[in-house]
């Protein structure tokens, strides 16, 4: 598309979109700001709500302090524990089924990305009821619109990392078709996050660092995306998709995202008890889900769903079974795809590096080759320094994966397309034959 | 309030707030935008829209693209061209009485922070009637709350200042009190923002200046207000003001439009051909008032309101009559106020004069007398430079009138207490003295 034009720095192209839109959460951030989920839940209108959890947190604090919250709001409470971490079909199912059994008129989820994510799955089924695959995304599911405004849902995260609490998305693995997928939709979108940083306080190392790498990949991926204004323009704004690219809205929250990310995830990791490290890793973590929850992620995150979707059998320190977990599944291709991609804007790539901590001193701003290196190199040293395993290697994969780990990025048409520039798939295999054992 | 500890670099207080709470806008930005308000209204279920504008904008081009967009997604429109620049409590009440008549399903609103406050009045006032200042902030109003939800508002701004079109406030002169005022709640906040940079193309020099002011003041009062966390914790979640101080989140909103202002202003307002300055500060303002909706302003702001108020025989290039146009009066108290103030944060003080573009090398971060001249002799500096009235004396203002502006601006509790620190009112009357031949 030729040049007709510029805006606040991004090239406008003939045919291209012009416009990008901002959805923003809304979102409590602090200490303390679990406690306030009751009194929040009743001005939502709620008197029977459903407490969404997993079986490590129903017996921690925060769900706890949820409960408590809501029952002194007056509010009828029903718990369930029984999410599972990296949901499955099968687990999004179960829990539709409880809530569509339960009337309730209100949804919380403390949890991760894995209990969140089984919440938004849940109360869409509950209200809508239909195939599992109805509403989930193209080519695995038929990609139907949510027909309709979902009840009240208040998302508390208590890891620090998927941003799903700022997000419109729900991610699970289709056993059957070994590939995890997902829906996404505006209208999946929390009503309200309440992120207390405190909640993440007996969160094990193991989990810190991955989760800690999907914030990094949300940041990275975000601001490294083709530019919105490189999408074809679409036929009417309600079109605009919410992987709609870089843009000037999330770049803010990326740059402060990877800042923050370069300067405090080896800490949050090395020392449970480095609260400032833990509450900015927190911060940086709804920052970013704002952020790519307003642009979109590209490569890494297509390769992610393949790593993740294929083979169970690595088990990382800090979870409770084998399964490759998402934030290690996404950092794993990252190197790679860096390398390859960092050529087609390598002053953007390289203020990246600069804000993950990498030496920048003496790079030529316009050599990708370069920077390219420059930010794998500075990526791997961030991932050893974390415990992350070395390569896909390490995490049960070899040369005969290759070609299925490539058709199943493929299938992430959303993600692959959001990329800065096309993938042949020749060249996405040798990126994952690189990744099999990056350093 | 004793210090208990500390979250994103904030000092946690015995008994402040520990939480900061993000609202935000949904907001489509860029060139084209305007042509997008008739789908996006049909979205929201409208099929009759009250178009808001004034009589200037009614005869230029973003009025008839609203209305031509409308029109082509099959909208039946009402225009309302009689918003009256800088409102009062009567052209706030002739807009409800249209509103009230025409049983609209939807609101449109295309102008500057005239028209969007006007339209905000109008739409509560025909949904929910009650005398003007029941809803009005106290103590001139009775700041009772908004009864419910209100109908949909697509605020398209054509000014590069106010951020209505993320903000739940709406500002008009109450004339009988010689005095400006408002309404505030998140309720009054537009669905949704449609910012057009191509839009304000037509804006006179006068207007770029005084609504870039504005921009700049939102974002240099919300970037030094009262921190979050040295405010008392509210009884409720629910009690938490808009007005809540700065915080990690406004904070970055601030930053970049703060950068754009200092880079920016002084280009949009020499040229109106310079789009890339125009963009910029289009940009900002929205930035400003997401920023600001979630911080609030304080003392500049709070004088402001009583210079405007008190008396209008002064007219500013630009604008249809005579009165002390809202950047203007903003602006005029600003750099006694910061000069006052800086040494209550003097690095928060130093690094926005650094962003707006002032030389500060071989200041020392902990000199704040020095910093606060630098940014009082900065901000005059751009004032210069724009045109800006040569103080209070020049838009009619004397030493008689001090004792007057002192009072009016202590009736804005809630901007003044949202200060760093309590003034007392003979230091306020010392900044005004200040302020009328600031160079
Ligand atoms: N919806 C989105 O936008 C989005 C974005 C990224 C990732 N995801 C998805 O989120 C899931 C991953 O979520 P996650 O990384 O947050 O982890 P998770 O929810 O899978 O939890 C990981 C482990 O940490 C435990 N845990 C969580 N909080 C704890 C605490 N405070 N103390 C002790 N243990 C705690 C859990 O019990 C679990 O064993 C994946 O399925 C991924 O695909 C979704
Ligand atoms: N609600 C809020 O959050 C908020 C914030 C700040 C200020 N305000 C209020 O907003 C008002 C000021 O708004 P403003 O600064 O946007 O200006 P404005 O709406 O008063 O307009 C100023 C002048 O510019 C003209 N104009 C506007 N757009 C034009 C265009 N594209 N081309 C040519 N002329 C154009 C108008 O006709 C008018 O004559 C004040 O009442 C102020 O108190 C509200």
């Amino acid at each position: 598309m030729p040049r007709v034009g510029s805006c606040l720095g991004y090239a406008l192209l003939d045919g291209g979109d012009t416009a990008f839109t901002i959805d923003a959460s809304s979102v409590t951030f602090g200490p303390g700001a679990l406690a306030e989920v009751g009194e929040h839940a009743r001005h939502l209108g709620a008197r029977r709500v459903a407490l969404f959890t997993d079986r490590t947190l129903a017996a921690l604090a925060p769900v706890a302090e949820a409960q408590r919250s809501l029952r002194a709001a007056g509010l009828d409470v029903a718990l369930y524990d029984d999410v599972r971490v990296e949901p499955t079909d099968a687990s999004f199912l179960a829990a539709a089924a409880f809530a569509a059994q339960g009337h309730f008129d209100a949804y919380v989820s403390v949890g991760g990305g894995s209990v969140i994510d089984t919440c938004k799955a849940a109360l869409l089924h509950a209200t809508y009821p239909a195939d599992l695959l109805t509403y989930v995304n193209r080519p695995l599911g038929e990609g139907r619109p949510i027909p309709g405004p979902l009840p009240p849902h208040i998302a508390c995260p208590t890891t620090t990392g998927t941003g799903s609490e700022c997000t419109g998305i729900a991610i699970f693995d289709l056993r059957a078709q070994h590939a995890k997928t997902g829906i996404a939709s505006r209208r999946l979108r929390p009503t309200l996050a309440l992120v207390d940083p405190t909640a993440a306080a007996t969160l094990p190392a193991g989990v810190v660092a991955a989760s800690g790498f999907d914030v990094l990949s949300h940041a990275l991926e975000s601001f490294t995306a083709r530019p919105f204004s490189a999408r074809p323009r679409p036929d009417t704004p309600l079109a605009r998709p919410m992987s709609q690219g870089q843009n000037p809205w999330s770049d803010l929250g990326c740059r402060e995202a990877l800042r923050l990310t370069g300067r405090y995830l080896t800490r949050a990791v090395a020392d449970a008890t480095d609260t400032e490290a833990r509450d900015a890793m927190s911060w940086a973590a709804t920052l970013a889900g704002i952020a790519f929850g307003n642009a979109g992620v590209h490569l890494p995150h297509a390769m992610s769903y393949a790593i993740a979707g294929l083979r169970h059998d690595f088990h990382m320190p800090g979870y409770p079974a084998p399964f490759v977990p998402h934030g290690v599944a996404v950092i794993l291709g990252a190197p790679a795809a860096f390398r390859a991609l960092a050529p087609q804007h390598p002053e953007r790539h390289l203020e990246a590096a600069a804000l993950l901590g990498a030496d920048t001193r003496g790079v030529d701003p316009r050599d990708g080759d370069a920077i390219g290196t420059l930010l794998a190199d500075h990526l791997t040293h961030l991932m050893r320094t974390a415990g992350i395993p070395r390569g896909l290697t390490h995490v049960g994969y070899g040369e005969v994966d290759l070609t299925a780990l490539t058709a199943g990025t493929l299938a992430q048409a959303r993600l692959v397309d959001n990329a800065p520039r096309p993938i042949p798939p020749d060249e996405l295999q040798a990126l994952f034959r690189a990744a099999l054992t990056p350093w």
